[in-house]
């Protein structure tokens, strides 16, 4: 049906390449982190990309993930796995957000979030690299998409997340084939015991950016952008932030479309958006440290981004300064009040960490660190129905005479 | 950005038609139903569209419902309303349904479900003819659809749900903009009460059916499978039928294309599903009538097909017959079944109603209705994590030894 899916396409990744010390490794082979206990990045041979992929050929493809298979590291297509990884939407929030806002709404993917990029490339990797047995800690939504895409591979998966962790989240892994623990602790807490039993051999970690592919499967955020802005790019992205996955593969993928010629040298101003409980990039890039410390008693409703350590934190913090942009924090108050405001005026459902983007950027207009005019895209990184909403229904009794002035 | 949102383009509706006498009505003036009390159908110059719409015209825009706006009734772009209504995916689900087994997943739609294809067109059209005030009956799912366009262009929308709505339906609709209310009863209680106020002047009555355009909404299911397809057709779609606007859409669009001249005569077989506890037009079916009697004491898992009553039975009934398909019930435990067999084997999480589907043709394969060989497509027309699902987790305790060997 869809020939993303199907046809034999060629591939041009060269090797692996250490993100701090620029040391490679061999593509073809399993991985974690480099020697250097940093994130390894995937390095392609984009003359031959961009010799090979001719736009009109790229354009008259179906618009989802899978189109971009020249700049992903699947070999073999029938190590490609797919629940529907479609373009997402730019959505425009005229009220909530302003007239050059618009929201990519992430929470149309697979199991209802973002996630689903990168668990898509890493489980088709793993299914490459012949993994049978993955770990990983999550806050919900990337344990929901590991589940389903190891699922339909047939990998088994054991999936710990915090104990807080929202209940439809907890069951919708279960329901997808993965086994589930609560965990008393944070995402760090339960990444400690996948630590562990990875050292014992019983399992491959899948924590964020401990695999290399997760991050080739986020960079389609940056691809995708280009190409609905017509090969352009915004003037700035406002990027809700925990490990940062999604901000460090759209750096990359900017790169990879400059060395490709399919782009100029102009950047969005990236902006990374944390939650004030839990802001160790912010600390650190106020400081002018390229490093992040462990943010300690950690605490938001937007708990996709309650992630205390990130691992890649220096490249996070790298792209950021590069790109003029700034890492921000907003508070929860402000975040729920962006949430609500979207909804309830525009129409449109954010999650806790897409709101915190909108709260961001409204922070950002007001103390003129971004002007209107610009054309600024949020990412609304899930759908807000896995979310707590507040409640509202009344009820109205029909054997009873109704007041239809009072409805 | 959107050029679909944004290019003005030639319309070509020439009049509203009663669907039971064939009475015309005129195409820009707000009706409900026709004066014999029957669902009014728009009607279209088609040979103008064939001619003013080069299939390479249509190619070369981006997928979404509004590049179809030559077969929609939208007249002026300003009307145009939209949360970003892609091209839903085709999803294949090998182990629990088979090898030629596409799921068509509506719930990546705005507001989760593909509500949202007939109430975007259905709240443009009253921003079009100048309504001002909307009142609704819902099973949840459209509601929360009308809630979020009707609230941003700005109409007033007043929801009525049985009072055994899930909790974040109701919640999602109210924090959409809409005032909602839960009635205790079914939703033709809900409709009574709607009709009730429609009649005394208070608002514009949006029952399924009761206004033209949700229906020209829900067509696009049927355009969009024909382009997905290559214009060709599946040999049979399975579609959970309750007030059945997206069956008699999707026959509608088939008609359409054939008169352009973009497809041949070949349809596929529809299959209507319903609930065993709430099967009217199954029952009518067998028995071989043109109209539904309602059905008392509806029950089911699957909420979205609990219509005692649908206003389009004799619509829906007429399409299933000439299609050669066939109306069918399946049991709460099928459908419960069908769910977790999905998720748990192909990581696709449906909602009860797209289980219905699946539960339907395992049967219709089983008793040799359809060939295992034959190519189909299901609808899930939510997502699924709208739903209840089983309880599943269990908790570990980081601060004590762990037994990996157990989890």
């Amino acid at each position: 049906m869809n020939q993303n899916l199907t046809a034999e396409r060629p591939t041009f990744v060269t090797h692996l390449e250490c993100s701090l010390t620029g040391q490679c490794y061999d593509a073809d082979t399993l991985h974690g982190l480099s020697e250097a206990g940093r994130p390894l990045l995937v390095r392609y041979d984009l003359d031959a990309v961009a010799a090979n992929l001719p736009r009109p050929m790229l354009d008259a493809r179906p618009t989802d993930l899978w189109r971009w298979r020249e700049l992903l590291p699947v070999r073999r297509t029938a190590n490609v796995v797919s629940l529907g990884e479609i373009e997402t939407p730019l959505v425009a929030i005229p009220v909530s957000g302003g007239a050059n806002v618009l929201v990519k709404d992430e929470g149309r993917l697979p199991t209802g979030s973002f996630k689903a990029r990168g668990l898509v490339m890493a489980v088709a990797m793993a299914k490459e690299l012949g993994v049978t047995r993955i770990a990983m800690p999550t806050n919900g939504n990337a344990g929901a998409a590991l589940a389903a895409y190891a699922t339909r591979v047939g990998i088994e998966t054991i999936v710990f997340c915090p104990e807080d962790t929202p209940e439809v989240n907890v069951r919708e892994i279960a329901l997808q084939g993965a086994r589930v623990w609560r965990v008393n602790g944070l995402i760090d807490d339960c990444g400690a015991i996948v630590g562990k039993g990875a050292a014992e051999g019983r399992w491959f970690d899948f924590s964020t950016l401990k695999e290399p592919y997760r991050i080739e499967g986020k960079k389609t955020m940056g691809l995708e952008l280009a190409a609905q802005f017509g090969w352009k790019l915004p003037d700035a992205i406002f990027y809700p932030t925990g490990g940062g996955t999604g901000l460090i593969g759209m750096w990359k993928a900017f790169d990879e479309l400059e060395a490709m010629g399919w782009i100029g040298a102009e950047r969005p101003r990236m902006y990374a958006v944390q939650a004030s409980g839990c802001a160790p990039i912010v600390k650190a890039f106020e400081a002018g440290q390229e490093h992040a410390e462990r943010w300690e008693d950690a605490h938001t409703v937007a708990a996709g981004i309650r992630v205390p350590k990130a691992v890649g934190d220096f490249l996070i913090l790298r792209a950021v300064r590069a790109s003029g942009g700034k890492a921000v924090a907003v508070g929860d108050p402000a975040i729920l009040q962006a949430v609500d405001d979207a909804a309830r005026h525009d129409g449109l459902l954010l999650c806790p960490e897409g709101g915190a983007t909108l709260a961001a950027y409204r922070e950002a207009v007001k103390i003129g660190e971004v002007d209107p005019g610009e054309t600024v895209v949020l990412f609304n990184c899930a759908t807000g129905l896995k979310y707590p909403m507040p409640a509202a229904p009344r009820t109205l009794d029909r054997h009873q005479p109704i007041d239809f002035d009072a409805l």
